[in-house]
């Protein structure tokens, strides 16, 4: 972070200046605001400044910025936030996810929380299939949570979601697949394995009938997240990570919309077509299975907030 | 304007990284999207990417981002524009208009419309009141409109527009101000010459009840445009100029909230305390003069828009 530099007043106009814009509009601000707020507007009105020096916009292009921004705004309701896509599909919520969740080389990597995920869902034995209407490609998940020196975490508990092999989730599909379906809580025994039965997820679009949907099909990109098991890992004393499991033959695996791909989440995903294997895990064959490991980091303390 | 740079596909990753992020973002857009969309995209993805990582917002201040956007895009109405707002108060939009107007030395400076002109209004002869309430110090307004070489331009139109002495266009008082008090329409005679009597204008706050008065109040700024005319001043031939006139003495002078006032335009308001000087133009002693010429530059061409 950079330290906020005190206003020179002997070398800033009162006035505006096309050549010293940024600084006269910072030097506005109060000496006793808030020293943090003047270090985040400080930033923001000098890069907002030279973009606007590089970029040159007509008077038109400007207007057409003022309503892309208003109408962003406007799609937003209780159960629509189309800034925080825009956010997204700019690669900013995974900026700011890597900012907040620089660990220790090994463990598992953070990724973003998305609008899907639902708290209190049920808890499972290890084992059981959260799949609750028996439609998909059956996938068998197995693994262990461990801490960076390789030691099993007993009793973390795994909150996992995904689509299901139609790409939606059950809250986009009420009435159709069953309430919580493929979403629920595990818990790893004590040698820190977990494992339970799903299918496998599928890829599905964000949002793309608003403003960001738009500007998305302006710049030539798809509006598509690559298929992905997503999961909540805790366990007292460590930090919690929010992290995705990504199938290796999605098509969308190398342009997520979202940018929440990173190299190391991409699991290997196995189809087992084994008679017995299947039986075992409690499954016909053939079936999908993928062996996935997490590592927790030692908790660090939380980052202060804008008050 | 930085030219666009083709995307290198063998030095960028795939996936998201924090230290390439803007990179990654920008190589996802096609290459055959519209090249001018392209340029300002990349601009502002680079500009974003590095504002944040300057910032390092937690994730609540990246909310606390999220939730002012949204608010301030749920601000605008019919007759409310808060992006505006914002771009004028962040000093955007004196910057965007500094880029498209910059004139040879010696022509009148532009400055912004702002929300309070109307198109139409009455045409007056040149002597005229355009007070029509008789509220407020009386001003006799006089000059000579000229080219570059300080020619005079005969038949210019200048449009101007104003407060009354409490701080209010006719727009925000309908009922309460006469229709069309305080804004009008002269032309200049044979020797480039206008004059009219008019009242000494108020400095006013901009909208300060949404979001955009409440960062204002956050960062220790007050919301109050310095006392000024308004003009537009047109004439075939000419580049047309968007142009304030402002008072010496307005309280808020040097801190304007848009960054409207450029020195060059603060005028000298003498107040004339001469009975036979006052019955010449029309008033009774004291009363206000201010002498101001414009100097419009020849016609250039306009710049093109994103389509």
């Amino acid at each position: 972070m950079k330290p906020v530099t005190p206003f020179d007043s002997a070398s800033s106009s009162l006035y505006f200046e096309e050549a010293h814009s940024a600084d006269v509009v910072n030097a506005r601000m109060a000496p006793n605001a808030d020293a943090r707020l003047r270090q985040v507007m400080t930033i923001l009105v000098e890069h907002l400044h030279a973009a606007v020096k590089e970029i040159e916009p007509s008077h038109e292009e400007w207007l057409a910025a003022i309503r892309f921004l208003t109408e962003t705004g406007q799609m937003c309701t209780d159960w629509r936030q189309e800034y925080i896509l825009l956010s997204d599909i700019l690669g900013v919520s995974m900026l700011v996810d890597a900012i907040n969740h620089r660990r220790p080389s090994g463990a598992t990597p953070n990724t973003i929380l998305g609008p899907f995920y639902v708290a209190n869902s049920p808890e499972y034995e290890n084992g059981a299939n959260i799949c609750l209407d028996g439609k998909g490609e059956p996938l068998r998940v197995a693994g262990c949570v461990r801490d960076i020196e390789g030691r099993p975490i007993a009793n973390a508990k795994l909150e996992v979601w995904q689509t299901n092999d139609d790409g939606f989730y059950d809250v986009q599909q009420k009435g159709i697949q069953p309430d919580s379906n493929l979403r629920g809580v595990l818990t790893s025994d004590a040698e820190g394995r977990y494992w339970f039965r799903s299918v496998k997820p599928r890829h599905y679009p964000i949002p793309s009938d608003g403003p960001v949907g738009r500007l998305l099909g302006a710049i030539g990109r798809h509006p598509n997240r690559a298929a992905h098991l997503h999961f909540i890992v805790t366990a007292p004393g460590y930090d919690s990570v929010i992290t995705h499991i990504f199938t290796p033959d999605c098509p969308y695996r190398d342009a997520d919309a979202v940018f929440g791909v990173k190299r190391e989440l991409i699991a290997e995903f196995n189809k087992i077509d084994d008679p017995d294997a299947a039986e075992r895990v409690g499954f016909s064959a053939p079936f999908w299975s993928v062996s996935w490991d997490f590592t927790l980091a030692a908790s660090t303390q939380p980052r202060r907030a804008i008050p």
